[in-house]
């Protein structure tokens, strides 16, 4: 290790390479919940490509894992340092290379932070479309890493639908580009694809081609309150009846609505017991508002019809309903996706598990396609609590998965689901991908123990 | 071989197993160009997983190749027989085998038609979106193969946005499930997408989950005659800059018109050099559709707003504007795309690429996404012109990489293409696709020689 550092250290100058206490610290870890704390044994701040192939030669020639990192804003632990490792940070990779207005695409470094990108592109009548509520702090790179999803992906697709090609750099420094400036392009397999979502695995993606949206002329926003959530949750599939594709449905569980009104200073809850906040974008944002309330109006739901600025602000209220909690020990937020007929059934589901183990929970969903996000927890320090909560954590995910769901809906793996990924996927379907990683990375340097289960004999 | 055969002989009835001239002749090839004509060994008629299982074990058995056929519709030689190969027929394997209206989505085995899936998911008022012009014919496995785009993919994506899970059977035999019946999931590495357009040359897809879309309410179209092919190519980037998404954006030249006129009774060509059929959807049709011919109309296009009878006949008339040919040593079919801003650029350079090599020319373009189907012709029998021919194709293709584009927007590489995937992709990236074949088919049997060239040095 003593030589793997003085390599660096002739690589790059001071400003680029930290190895001091706060620094470390400061890079150990994601904002996902940490089952085993490490600090890396370095930090490198990238500043272009040759960086990352400097680090990667370095690596692969000590023997030294590697932890990509973005703006470190992920929630399933994808960034947390592992034993040994340097943590490569991309934050400083942070340009805008290429806006095209008429191709509808724009080139850019893993760095720049997805509100910059969309800014940018916004003075073309443009948006890039997945915005994961970290949309203010986090990466593109780290975007493209976990697949993000967003408040907008049941209408405009998730982040690997906005993916058009990649740079990138695998584990012995070689870099290569993948997919095609087109929107449409089938030649090879779709390497693009594979590295998307791959969660630093695989190879460190360290610029990307993206696929621009046209920004909506008009947006409507669809306050609707429902006594109990259950009956909110109905209100997604009575939209969905309806044929009306909303660019965002969210839905907010009442003790969701408590925490914003403490922190908000809101009335939220005083108005009902779930909220099922709906947005329609494009030149018949109206139109479809339209039948959205009558929707909602017939199912009991008490519309609001929020003018401009109040939707913008309830909006940004659920965007930011995570609040500035960490996961910990005490408090786990989840990312489990159903079919949308089994969402009323399992609100209900995760409703009856959280009283058995007597825990706390709170609710909110992606619903338009059926991603929740609850969050169970117990009192802070109560350390002979913690059993319960991970108890009705596992038996949520046993749950959902029975319902035909999916473990994460746009989180990622990381490192704390993977004990959970063998019960959604059967062994030779892990085994294949064991296959596949060792295939990109034969020493096991990138992210390791993140994304994949170790071999059941390993 | 013998013992191959009477092994296969001995797992099938007669009426799932056809060794006959006649049918391995109706096996042998699909309607791209044939480089080498082989006939194959025997003709497999899978009826269940279990068949196509029974096959690979086999051939893994006794080192045969497979070669997996849907309708046989692809235009790229990707379903052409190989030597010494047995050709696996999955159209019997034709059930819908779910429609769930509220999570959206069908089950189907590979063979059914993409129509007949279209027509079933009518009735929920859902669409599957994808629809290539072979629609009436080819098969979702077929379609899946390729990753199929078709007229109405630069709203609604390629075969791949569609496509949620796959049941595989991998090279010997064994079974398995990728994906997740959930909009979103971003458990493990997405082997879902890297099936999707591998042109049976990883796996064999044996059922899939398909994600449906709304039905649109309402379908506006747009026809406009232009005087010149570069100007209604303006067009295309015209109603991009007034940010409108079409559903449908069909550009069809002179030659393709006068082609129609004959084979329909149409009176196209004498409306203009050059139509540009476009459609809106949704309840935002009608808007949309008046937007468009604004822009158009200040291009100096000649709109007729077609009535819905019309309409049909004009999209109906574009999907088949292949007509009944099929590629040969005297006329190919292209597919390659370009940024969209190169749209123009490139037709130009088509039509200069034609005169240039004295060869015939008539272009159709999925204008939207900038994907082009040019087709080059000298007359059929004179051979001395075959070598012009093949130099306007190569020279086609190379000009359209320069300008950033793709050797193939939807067909595939299959086996026709093959020779040109080194003029896009660098051999590391190559190489790499080579290790994941090898991986995944380690004795080469799928579809070989397709979809990859050999190594260098093989």
């Amino acid at each position: 290790m003593t030589s793997f550092l003085a390599a660096l250290a002739s690589s790059f100058p001071p400003g680029q390479l930290a190895t001091d206490q706060l620094q470390l610290a400061a890079h150990a870890a994601d904002q996902g919940p940490v089952l085993e704390h490490y600090l890396p044994v370095a930090v490198v701040f990238a500043e272009r490509v040759e960086d990352v192939q400097a680090v990667m030669r370095l690596a692969s020639e000590h023997a030294v894992s590697v932890v990509v990192r973005g703006a470190g804003t992920g929630v399933s632990g994808g960034a947390h340092a592992t034993e040994g490792c340097v943590v490569l940070s991309l934050e400083r990779m942070n340009r805008i290379l290429e806006i095209h207005s008429e191709d509808e695409i724009a080139r850019v470094e893993p760095g720049v932070v997805n509100a910059d990108l969309n800014a940018a592109v916004a003075e073309y009548g443009l948006m890039y479309a997945p915005d994961p509520a970290s949309y203010r702090t986090s990466t593109i790179g780290g975007n493209i890493a976990t697949n993000a999803g967003g408040l907008r992906c049941a209408k405009y697709g998730v982040t690997r639908e906005s993916v058009l090609a990649l740079d990138v750099v695998l584990a012995d420094g070689t870099l290569i580009h993948t997919g095609h400036r087109t929107f449409k392009g089938v030649a090879g397999y779709d390497l693009t694809g594979l590295f998307v979502g791959s969660e630093g695995t695989l190879g460190i993606v360290v610029g990307a081609t993206v696929r621009l949206r046209y920004l909506p002329t008009a947006v409507e926003t669809i306050a609707a309150f429902f006594p109990e959530f259950t009956t909110a949750a109905a209100g997604v599939l009575a939209v969905g009846k309806a044929r009306v594709q909303p660019a965002i449905m969210e839905l907010l569980d009442g003790n969701t609505l408590v925490q914003l009104d403490e922190e908000q200073g809101s009335d939220l809850r005083s108005r009902g017991g779930a909220l099922l906040l709906i947005q329609t974008d494009g030149f018949a944002a109206r139109t479809e508002a339209e039948i959205i309330r009558r929707e909602l109006s017939a199912l009991g739901g008490t519309i609001t019809t929020e003018d401009h600025e109040e939707a913008v602000r309830l909006v940004e209220l659920r965007r930011h309903s995570r609040g500035a909690e960490v996961d910990d020990d005490f408090r786990v937020g989840e990312d489990g996706a159903v079919p949308r007929s089994q969402l009323v059934h399992y609100i209900a589901e995760l409703q009856r598990i959280a009283a058995v183990h007597g825990v706390g929970l709170k609710v909110v969903a992606h619903a338009g396609d059926g991603n929740l996000h609850p969050t169970f927890w117990v009192g802070a320090g109560e350390a002979g609590k913690v059993p319960a909560l991970n108890a009705a954590l596992d038996e949520s995910i046993d749950v959902g998965l029975a319902l035909g769901g999916t473990i994460t809906g746009e989180h990622g793996v990381g490192q704390y689901k993977v004990r959970w990924l063998p019960r959604e996927q059967r062994e030779e379907v892990l085994e294949l991908q064991r296959r596949i990683k060792a295939l990109f990375d034969p020493q096991a340097l990138l992210n390791p123990g993140k994304a994949l289960p170790e071999a059941i004999d390993a």
